[in-house]
Protein backbone atom coordinates (compact mmCIF):
# COMPACT_ATOMS: atom_id res chain seq x y z
CA UNK A 1 0.00 0.00 0.00
CA UNK A 2 1.60 3.32 -0.71
CA UNK A 3 1.51 6.10 2.08
CA UNK A 4 -1.42 8.38 0.04
CA UNK A 5 -3.65 4.40 0.84
CA UNK A 6 -2.73 3.80 4.28
CA UNK A 7 -2.84 7.50 5.84
CA UNK A 8 -5.39 8.15 8.59
CA UNK A 9 -8.90 9.49 6.78
CA UNK A 10 -8.63 13.24 6.74
CA UNK A 11 -10.95 15.05 8.76
CA UNK A 12 -12.78 17.89 7.91
CA UNK A 13 -13.08 20.55 10.74
CA UNK A 14 -15.93 23.22 11.99
CA UNK A 15 -14.82 26.68 10.81
CA UNK A 16 -16.14 29.86 11.99
CA UNK A 17 -16.19 33.11 9.54
CA UNK A 18 -16.31 36.49 11.50
CA UNK A 19 -16.97 38.92 9.16
CA UNK A 20 -15.79 42.69 11.26
CA UNK A 21 -17.22 45.91 10.89
CA UNK A 22 -16.04 49.23 12.99
CA UNK A 23 -16.49 52.82 11.22
CA UNK A 24 -13.05 54.06 11.92
CA UNK A 25 -11.18 50.87 11.11
CA UNK A 26 -10.27 52.67 7.95
CA UNK A 27 -9.08 56.13 9.50
CA UNK A 28 -7.56 54.27 13.00
CA UNK A 29 -6.42 50.53 11.98
CA UNK A 30 -8.60 49.22 14.44
CA UNK A 31 -8.16 45.62 13.11
CA UNK A 32 -4.76 46.30 12.19
CA UNK A 33 -3.41 42.88 14.13
CA UNK A 34 -6.00 40.98 12.84
CA UNK A 35 -5.15 38.86 9.51
CA UNK A 36 -7.62 38.95 7.20
CA UNK A 37 -8.90 36.02 4.79
CA UNK A 38 -5.76 33.76 6.65
CA UNK A 39 -7.79 30.30 8.25
CA UNK A 40 -6.15 29.66 11.57
CA UNK A 41 -6.24 26.37 12.92
CA UNK A 42 -6.72 26.14 16.86
CA UNK A 43 -6.95 23.42 19.63
CA UNK A 44 -10.49 22.82 20.76
CA UNK A 45 -9.17 23.43 24.33
CA UNK A 46 -8.28 26.71 23.22
CA UNK A 47 -10.10 29.43 25.42
CA UNK A 48 -10.20 32.29 22.34
CA UNK A 49 -9.81 35.74 23.94
CA UNK A 50 -10.78 38.84 22.19
CA UNK A 51 -9.89 42.76 23.34
CA UNK A 52 -7.03 45.07 23.89
CA UNK A 53 -4.38 43.33 25.99
CA UNK A 54 -2.13 41.49 23.24
CA UNK A 55 -0.55 38.94 26.66
CA UNK A 56 -4.06 37.40 27.06
CA UNK A 57 -6.25 37.36 23.82
CA UNK A 58 -5.72 35.81 20.59
CA UNK A 59 -7.02 38.51 18.54
CA UNK A 60 -6.72 42.40 19.10
CA UNK A 61 -8.17 45.47 18.72
CA UNK A 62 -6.04 48.89 18.54
CA UNK A 63 -8.78 50.91 20.41
CA UNK A 64 -8.56 52.20 23.88
CA UNK A 65 -12.53 52.12 24.32
CA UNK A 66 -12.12 48.09 24.49
CA UNK A 67 -11.53 46.33 27.27
CA UNK A 68 -8.76 43.96 28.40
CA UNK A 69 -10.53 40.72 27.13
CA UNK A 70 -14.04 42.00 25.72
CA UNK A 71 -15.18 38.27 25.79
CA UNK A 72 -13.68 34.67 25.18
CA UNK A 73 -15.05 32.05 22.41
CA UNK A 74 -14.94 28.44 23.60
CA UNK A 75 -15.70 24.88 21.68
CA UNK A 76 -17.92 22.43 23.36
CA UNK A 77 -20.14 19.94 22.14
CA UNK A 78 -23.91 19.38 22.84
CA UNK A 79 -25.39 16.19 24.65
CA UNK A 80 -27.40 15.39 21.03
CA UNK A 81 -24.51 16.45 18.59
CA UNK A 82 -21.41 14.97 16.81
CA UNK A 83 -20.44 18.28 16.27
CA UNK A 84 -18.74 21.02 18.44
CA UNK A 85 -20.26 24.11 19.23
CA UNK A 86 -19.56 27.29 20.76
CA UNK A 87 -19.51 29.42 23.56
CA UNK A 88 -19.50 32.76 24.35
CA UNK A 89 -18.93 34.89 27.26
CA UNK A 90 -18.82 38.35 27.66
CA UNK A 91 -15.99 39.51 30.13
CA UNK A 92 -16.27 43.65 30.08
CA UNK A 93 -17.62 45.27 32.91
CA UNK A 94 -17.27 48.09 30.96
CA UNK A 95 -19.33 47.41 28.29
CA UNK A 96 -22.38 44.70 27.16
CA UNK A 97 -22.42 42.32 24.85
CA UNK A 98 -25.37 41.84 22.12
CA UNK A 99 -25.69 38.64 20.88
CA UNK A 100 -28.81 39.22 17.93
CA UNK A 101 -30.57 40.73 20.31
CA UNK A 102 -29.79 38.78 23.54
CA UNK A 103 -27.67 41.48 26.19
CA UNK A 104 -24.62 39.62 27.89
CA UNK A 105 -23.40 41.68 30.93
CA UNK A 106 -20.39 41.00 32.77
CA UNK A 107 -19.84 37.06 33.05
CA UNK A 108 -23.03 36.31 30.79
CA UNK A 109 -22.49 33.30 28.63
CA UNK A 110 -24.76 31.79 26.06
CA UNK A 111 -24.20 29.10 23.23
CA UNK A 112 -23.24 31.05 20.07
CA UNK A 113 -26.07 30.28 17.55
CA UNK A 114 -24.71 28.69 14.19
CA UNK A 115 -25.20 32.60 12.22
CA UNK A 116 -25.30 35.61 14.43
CA UNK A 117 -24.53 39.47 14.63
CA UNK A 118 -22.43 39.87 17.89
CA UNK A 119 -22.04 43.94 19.23
CA UNK A 120 -20.41 45.85 21.51
CA UNK A 121 -20.26 49.22 21.43
CA UNK A 122 -19.44 50.45 17.59
CA UNK A 123 -18.08 47.12 16.87
CA UNK A 124 -20.48 44.64 14.69
CA UNK A 125 -19.04 40.98 14.05
CA UNK A 126 -21.03 38.52 11.84
CA UNK A 127 -20.44 35.09 12.52
CA UNK A 128 -21.07 32.41 10.57
CA UNK A 129 -20.60 28.44 11.31
CA UNK A 130 -19.69 25.78 9.10
CA UNK A 131 -19.77 21.94 10.43
CA UNK A 132 -16.75 19.67 10.33
CA UNK A 133 -15.98 16.20 11.87
CA UNK A 134 -12.66 17.05 13.83
CA UNK A 135 -13.59 17.23 17.93
CA UNK A 136 -9.63 17.89 17.90
CA UNK A 137 -8.83 21.10 15.83
CA UNK A 138 -11.03 24.42 14.51
CA UNK A 139 -10.36 26.99 11.95
CA UNK A 140 -11.26 30.86 12.28
CA UNK A 141 -11.24 33.30 9.74
CA UNK A 142 -11.70 36.88 9.46
CA UNK A 143 -13.07 39.35 6.49
CA UNK A 144 -13.76 42.94 6.92
CA UNK A 145 -16.56 44.48 5.96
CA UNK A 146 -16.45 48.17 4.99
CA UNK A 147 -20.67 48.60 5.47
CA UNK A 148 -22.39 47.79 8.34
CA UNK A 149 -23.47 44.99 9.06
CA UNK A 150 -26.32 45.76 10.81
CA UNK A 151 -28.82 47.80 9.17
CA UNK A 152 -32.33 49.65 10.04
CA UNK A 153 -31.99 47.01 13.50
CA UNK A 154 -32.11 44.09 11.24
CA UNK A 155 -29.15 42.19 9.78
CA UNK A 156 -28.74 40.60 6.52
CA UNK A 157 -28.50 36.88 6.06
CA UNK A 158 -27.58 36.71 2.54
CA UNK A 159 -23.91 35.77 1.47
CA UNK A 160 -21.65 38.62 0.26
CA UNK A 161 -21.40 38.70 -3.57
CA UNK A 162 -17.86 39.30 -4.27
CA UNK A 163 -18.10 39.54 -7.74
CA UNK A 164 -20.42 42.30 -7.72
CA UNK A 165 -17.51 44.55 -6.96
CA UNK A 166 -18.95 45.99 -3.52
CA UNK A 167 -18.01 43.70 -1.20
CA UNK A 168 -14.47 41.91 -1.02
CA UNK A 169 -13.64 40.12 1.98
CA UNK A 170 -9.97 39.73 1.62
CA UNK A 171 -9.64 43.61 1.53
CA UNK A 172 -10.39 46.79 2.74
CA UNK A 173 -11.77 48.62 -0.22
CA UNK A 174 -12.10 52.26 -1.01
CA UNK A 175 -15.75 52.47 -2.13
CA UNK A 176 -17.52 54.75 -0.37
CA UNK A 177 -21.17 53.89 0.97
CA UNK A 178 -22.91 55.51 -1.38
CA UNK A 179 -21.40 53.35 -4.68
CA UNK A 180 -22.78 50.08 -3.40
CA UNK A 181 -26.56 48.84 -2.90
CA UNK A 182 -29.05 48.77 -0.04
CA UNK A 183 -28.68 45.31 0.53
CA UNK A 184 -25.14 44.76 0.30
CA UNK A 185 -22.72 44.69 3.13
CA UNK B 1 -11.09 59.53 58.77
CA UNK B 2 -8.92 56.70 59.92
CA UNK B 3 -7.37 54.37 57.15
CA UNK B 4 -9.96 51.61 58.47
CA UNK B 5 -13.17 54.14 57.67
CA UNK B 6 -12.06 55.44 54.31
CA UNK B 7 -10.86 51.75 53.23
CA UNK B 8 -12.91 50.10 50.71
CA UNK B 9 -15.97 47.92 51.80
CA UNK B 10 -14.73 44.07 51.99
CA UNK B 11 -16.25 42.12 49.71
CA UNK B 12 -17.11 38.48 50.62
CA UNK B 13 -15.86 35.88 47.58
CA UNK B 14 -17.95 33.04 46.26
CA UNK B 15 -16.14 29.82 48.04
CA UNK B 16 -15.99 26.29 45.96
CA UNK B 17 -15.30 23.42 48.69
CA UNK B 18 -14.32 20.13 47.34
CA UNK B 19 -13.78 17.14 49.28
CA UNK B 20 -11.62 14.61 47.32
CA UNK B 21 -11.74 10.85 47.81
CA UNK B 22 -9.88 8.07 45.83
CA UNK B 23 -9.20 4.43 47.26
CA UNK B 24 -5.74 4.62 46.19
CA UNK B 25 -5.13 7.91 47.56
CA UNK B 26 -3.29 6.24 50.83
CA UNK B 27 -1.67 3.73 49.19
CA UNK B 28 -0.35 5.66 46.05
CA UNK B 29 -0.83 9.18 47.25
CA UNK B 30 -2.77 9.84 43.94
CA UNK B 31 -3.76 13.77 45.87
CA UNK B 32 -0.09 14.34 46.94
CA UNK B 33 0.50 17.72 44.96
CA UNK B 34 -3.09 18.83 46.68
CA UNK B 35 -2.88 21.24 49.37
CA UNK B 36 -5.86 20.51 51.81
CA UNK B 37 -7.30 22.76 53.46
CA UNK B 38 -6.13 26.12 52.28
CA UNK B 39 -7.82 28.52 51.01
CA UNK B 40 -6.48 29.00 47.51
CA UNK B 41 -8.09 32.71 45.55
CA UNK B 42 -8.19 32.71 42.14
CA UNK B 43 -9.32 35.32 39.33
CA UNK B 44 -13.11 34.47 37.66
CA UNK B 45 -10.99 35.25 34.65
CA UNK B 46 -9.00 31.62 35.40
CA UNK B 47 -10.15 28.29 33.62
CA UNK B 48 -8.92 26.33 36.39
CA UNK B 49 -7.75 22.95 35.05
CA UNK B 50 -8.01 19.33 36.41
CA UNK B 51 -5.65 16.13 35.13
CA UNK B 52 -2.13 14.75 34.96
CA UNK B 53 -0.17 17.81 33.23
CA UNK B 54 0.91 20.26 35.54
CA UNK B 55 2.13 22.73 33.26
CA UNK B 56 -1.76 23.17 31.94
CA UNK B 57 -3.47 22.12 35.08
CA UNK B 58 -3.51 23.89 38.22
CA UNK B 59 -4.81 21.01 40.28
CA UNK B 60 -2.92 17.56 39.49
CA UNK B 61 -3.67 14.36 40.31
CA UNK B 62 -0.53 11.33 40.71
CA UNK B 63 -2.30 9.02 38.37
CA UNK B 64 -1.65 7.52 34.75
CA UNK B 65 -4.90 6.33 34.12
CA UNK B 66 -5.83 10.55 34.40
CA UNK B 67 -5.72 12.76 31.28
CA UNK B 68 -3.56 14.92 30.87
CA UNK B 69 -6.58 17.33 31.10
CA UNK B 70 -9.58 15.76 33.32
CA UNK B 71 -12.05 18.36 33.52
CA UNK B 72 -12.45 22.60 33.45
CA UNK B 73 -14.11 24.81 35.79
CA UNK B 74 -14.73 28.75 35.16
CA UNK B 75 -16.97 31.18 36.46
CA UNK B 76 -19.80 32.41 34.56
CA UNK B 77 -23.22 34.58 36.15
CA UNK B 78 -26.14 33.26 35.62
CA UNK B 79 -28.97 36.17 33.64
CA UNK B 80 -31.07 36.23 36.64
CA UNK B 81 -28.17 36.41 38.92
CA UNK B 82 -26.26 38.78 41.25
CA UNK B 83 -23.35 36.28 42.64
CA UNK B 84 -21.10 33.62 40.05
CA UNK B 85 -22.19 30.32 39.36
CA UNK B 86 -19.83 27.94 37.77
CA UNK B 87 -19.67 25.63 34.66
CA UNK B 88 -17.85 22.11 33.82
CA UNK B 89 -16.35 20.88 30.99
CA UNK B 90 -15.47 17.19 30.52
CA UNK B 91 -11.82 17.47 28.79
CA UNK B 92 -11.05 13.94 28.54
CA UNK B 93 -11.58 11.53 25.12
CA UNK B 94 -10.93 8.36 27.45
CA UNK B 95 -13.31 8.97 30.58
CA UNK B 96 -17.01 9.97 30.52
CA UNK B 97 -17.05 12.91 33.59
CA UNK B 98 -20.58 11.76 36.23
CA UNK B 99 -21.85 15.03 37.71
CA UNK B 100 -24.16 13.59 39.87
CA UNK B 101 -26.37 11.16 37.75
CA UNK B 102 -25.35 13.70 34.15
CA UNK B 103 -23.10 11.97 31.75
CA UNK B 104 -20.79 13.94 30.33
CA UNK B 105 -18.73 12.79 27.49
CA UNK B 106 -15.03 14.94 25.30
CA UNK B 107 -16.07 18.45 25.60
CA UNK B 108 -19.89 18.02 26.86
CA UNK B 109 -20.46 20.63 29.78
CA UNK B 110 -22.97 21.67 32.38
CA UNK B 111 -23.74 24.24 35.08
CA UNK B 112 -22.61 23.02 38.02
CA UNK B 113 -25.32 22.23 40.63
CA UNK B 114 -24.71 24.13 43.92
CA UNK B 115 -23.97 20.74 45.76
CA UNK B 116 -23.08 17.79 43.25
CA UNK B 117 -20.85 15.11 43.09
CA UNK B 118 -18.47 14.70 40.48
CA UNK B 119 -17.24 11.28 39.55
CA UNK B 120 -14.75 9.88 36.82
CA UNK B 121 -12.84 6.21 37.02
CA UNK B 122 -12.32 5.89 40.90
CA UNK B 123 -12.74 9.63 41.79
CA UNK B 124 -15.46 11.26 43.88
CA UNK B 125 -15.85 14.85 44.42
CA UNK B 126 -18.12 16.22 46.76
CA UNK B 127 -18.31 19.85 45.76
CA UNK B 128 -20.55 22.63 47.70
CA UNK B 129 -20.49 26.25 46.73
CA UNK B 130 -21.21 29.17 49.20
CA UNK B 131 -21.92 32.42 47.65
CA UNK B 132 -20.23 35.65 47.71
CA UNK B 133 -20.12 39.01 46.43
CA UNK B 134 -17.21 39.51 44.47
CA UNK B 135 -17.38 39.28 40.39
CA UNK B 136 -13.52 39.34 40.66
CA UNK B 137 -12.31 36.84 42.91
CA UNK B 138 -13.33 33.35 43.90
CA UNK B 139 -12.48 30.44 46.65
CA UNK B 140 -11.62 27.30 46.30
CA UNK B 141 -10.40 24.86 49.15
CA UNK B 142 -10.13 20.99 49.01
CA UNK B 143 -10.81 18.59 51.92
CA UNK B 144 -10.18 14.63 51.80
CA UNK B 145 -12.36 12.07 52.56
CA UNK B 146 -11.27 8.30 53.68
CA UNK B 147 -14.51 6.92 52.66
CA UNK B 148 -16.24 6.55 49.66
CA UNK B 149 -18.82 9.91 49.13
CA UNK B 150 -21.42 7.65 47.58
CA UNK B 151 -22.73 4.85 49.21
CA UNK B 152 -25.28 2.35 47.56
CA UNK B 153 -25.63 4.70 44.40
CA UNK B 154 -26.33 7.58 47.08
CA UNK B 155 -24.03 10.54 48.13
CA UNK B 156 -25.11 11.63 51.40
CA UNK B 157 -26.42 15.17 51.75
CA UNK B 158 -25.44 16.01 55.74
CA UNK B 159 -22.13 17.52 56.40
CA UNK B 160 -19.38 15.70 58.10
CA UNK B 161 -18.66 16.07 62.06
CA UNK B 162 -15.10 16.65 62.50
CA UNK B 163 -16.01 15.94 66.26
CA UNK B 164 -16.68 12.88 65.95
CA UNK B 165 -13.58 11.67 65.59
CA UNK B 166 -14.04 9.83 62.39
CA UNK B 167 -13.27 12.47 59.89
CA UNK B 168 -11.14 15.27 59.60
CA UNK B 169 -10.95 17.34 56.54
CA UNK B 170 -7.59 18.33 57.30
CA UNK B 171 -5.83 14.98 57.49
CA UNK B 172 -5.07 12.12 56.19
CA UNK B 173 -6.74 9.53 58.76
CA UNK B 174 -5.46 5.91 59.73
CA UNK B 175 -8.70 4.61 61.14
CA UNK B 176 -9.76 1.90 59.20
CA UNK B 177 -13.69 1.84 57.59
CA UNK B 178 -14.97 -0.53 59.85
CA UNK B 179 -14.17 2.24 63.08
CA UNK B 180 -16.44 4.75 61.61
CA UNK B 181 -20.85 5.22 61.07
CA UNK B 182 -22.47 3.96 58.57
CA UNK B 183 -23.45 7.60 57.60
CA UNK B 184 -20.32 9.21 58.06
CA UNK B 185 -17.53 9.86 55.20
Amino acid sequence: MSSFEDADTEETVTSLQMTLYHPRHQRSGIFQSIKFCNRETLPTSEVVKFGRNNSTCRYTFQDKQVSRVQFSLQVFKKFDSSVVSFEIKNMSKKTNLLVDDKELGYLNKMDLPDKCLIRFGDYQFLVEKEDGESLEFFEIQFFLSIRPLLQENKWLPQKPTPECGSYSPCSIQNNSPMEVGENEW
